[in-house]
């Protein structure tokens, strides 16, 4: 018996829960989804039979997990540039290319790119040493923002300096994270996310903007439509088009900005795959950003991104910090039917063993009205990963 | 490491494109879906890391793949009565009960079952030979329909005989599929489906009634809202839902009805299983049929059923009569993305090997209107599946 063909082959380096989504859609449109894992048991490896256990940091793992596939994608920004490099002189077609890639990767060379093409980004300045900080500040004023050029996401990588005094013991913790930028401080007063979907040819399409809700760094709720001025949400999302066009990005490309008082839009973070502030789309989009991602991954026709209710909200669950690991932690098996007790809520469990801060599930609820969606999330949340005892 | 464990295990029995489509459902609810696969490369296998080939005609297979579920399902009616019965008393949990489950299979008990419980079904009687036949035809006059009692679904084992005439020849081919029924032919102005989840608590949600067209007994459209009078659609609605309580059901039952043009509803052919009539529900209601069944197998909240859009067409895609295997059928690779040519068409694929009449995908499109909506589908499920040659 021959095997039944299949559409594509796509392998995604990673199997966190944005492999593990995106396996879903990969089966909808007949995509061979193969994932490469760091533990037999990570998110995507419980859902993707084609699951290669290996490391993305070795070379040689890479190369042969890319044997057979279409094409080559990631649910991470860790894959090391010169490996990329590597990889895209060997033949594979990689998505995004190694060369957009690494303006996700490296924030210094991301801020030097956009910037040089024009785009919103905060005030910024590579330094090598405290004076180069205070040089900076003398020019933008305090607070400042130390960042590490590479390795920074979800808060990490971020030191806050908000006065002179701050700064020795700021740069001392920022210094062992390697090159350095600093930026001034934007005064925030909403961030938001821009999602576009672009193919090698560079067809794209974009999604309503997002405003997400962050704590310490971690966006815990998404907003659709992001409650702020139309001008606003378009410029932000001119914004995003046009560093997905600079990033040369193929496939997804989510762009985080923030949004000033006065309305200006900055480029905050980048990211060059399926992002956090997309889930919203499994059920309030026309097309999910998973099967966007993919449908540009292969350059294949981009699905329609408008959303399908007045009102779409999707609260994070992250492991709480009082939750006791030794007591069993978060029992699925209690959590998830206790947050599908709200009729609408669609709860997705990420199967990742829960640790305090960890991303372990989120729940969307789409409607007519804002209010209620928020509430109904929310109630719903605290149910699949709420403080132990508190239900 | 221990891992991470999940909010249960379900095993399905049976791999096609039902458990294909309840993976998805599965892996957003954290539950761990198995499935009893006749061949290594079935639909759901691909797709399932826990996919065990065996055969579900044999009770040893079953019990090995039973142990360690937390409920048994079904994607299929070809389970042998005699095997889930011992199953039961095994005391594996299975989902529907077989006493359920032999509502679906045996359609003399159903018609039996149904008629004592008050629901309108046709006029029918046992027959064990033309004469029989005969004398039903003198009270309910021709035509009438043969049915075999067991194994008939998709047009199979149905034989109309218009006049007496008809009778030795219709009759000839019938005996061999063993116990036999007759029935007066129902003049359908419309057919119809209702599917209903319900609980082993007896808790029930019903989807809004879904129009199905037919062509040689196949299911190859469904429209939501069904094109009927609201009292007609209450009416098939109150019938599914007492269908899905007399039978006893657990997780999905759908009640396919003719409509008679009195607007009289009865009962046509009934599974207790996710439904090829409920495939809009993946984009076009607040929550699969598939979500649906494992929560209701699982006796957790059922979600809610409302179509999240005001027109939901699906387009089944069965493989084409003048199809040339030997050519290499239908391509996916070329196929499903030239089926992605129009941006709200939402396609699956489902990974089998084409043959004509076969199953292979079907295509959703959601939208405001039905009349846009039907000519999106269907050109899209013509690219997806058409003839050889004629994109």
């Amino acid at each position: 018996m021959t095997s039944a063909p299949a559409a594509a082959t796509v392998g995604m380096v990673g199997a966190g829960q944005l492999a593990r989504m995106t396996q879903a859609a990969a089966t909808a449109l007949g995509i061979r989804l193969r994932v490469l894992a760091a533990h037999a048991d990570d998110a995507a490896a419980q859902v993707v039979p084609d699951a290669r256990v290996g490391d993305w940091g070795s070379l040689t793992d890479l190369r042969a997990f890319a044997a057979g596939c279409d094409v080559l994608t990631f649910d991470h920004e860790l894959v090391a540039p010169e490996h990329l490099a590597t990889l895209a002189a060997d033949g594979v077609p990689l998505a995004p290319p190694p060369e957009g890639k690494l303006l996700a990767q490296d924030k210094l060379h991301q801020r030097h790119t956009l910037a040089a093409a024009g785009l919103p980004v905060p005030a910024f300045a590579e330094v090598a040493a405290p004076e180069d900080v205070r040089a900076f500040a003398q020019a933008h004023d305090w607070p400042v923002v130390l960042k590490s050029a590479r390795g920074g996401y979800d808060g990490r990588g971020v030191w806050v300096c908000d006065t002179a005094q701050d700064l020795p013991a700021r740069w001392a913790e920022a210094v062992r994270a390697g090159a350095l930028l600093v930026e001034a401080h934007v005064p925030i007063a909403t961030e938001v996310a821009v999602l576009t979907a672009r193919t090698a040819a560079g067809a794209t399409v974009t999604y309503p903007v997002v405003e997400t809700v962050q704590e310490d760094g971690i966006c815990t709720e998404t907003h659709v439509p992001a409650r702020l001025d139309p001008a606003v949400l378009a410029r932000a999302s001119r914004v995003g088009e046009a560093v997905a066009d600079a990033a040369g990005a193929v496939g997804l490309c989510a762009v985080e900005l923030f949004v000033a008082d006065d309305g200006a839009v900055l480029v905050n973070e980048l990211a060059l795959r399926p992002h956090n502030s997309g889930h919203w789309t499994i059920e309030g989009a026309a097309t999910s950003q998973f099967a966007n991602h993919l449908r540009a991954v292969l350059g294949w026709p981009l699905g329609a991104t408008e959303a399908t209710a007045p009102a779409v909200v999707t609260v994070n669950v992250l492991g709480p910090e009082a939750m006791s690991e030794a007591q069993g932690g978060l029992d699925p098996a209690v959590r998830v039917p206790s947050a599908l007790a709200a009729p609408g809520a669609q709860v997705h469990w990420y199967g990742k063993m829960p640790r305090p801060g960890r991303k372990l599930g989120h729940v969307t609820v789409a409607g007519d009205d804002h209010a209620e969606a928020l509430r109904q999330a929310r109630a719903a949340a605290h149910h699949l990963g709420g403080e132990e005892g508190s239900l």
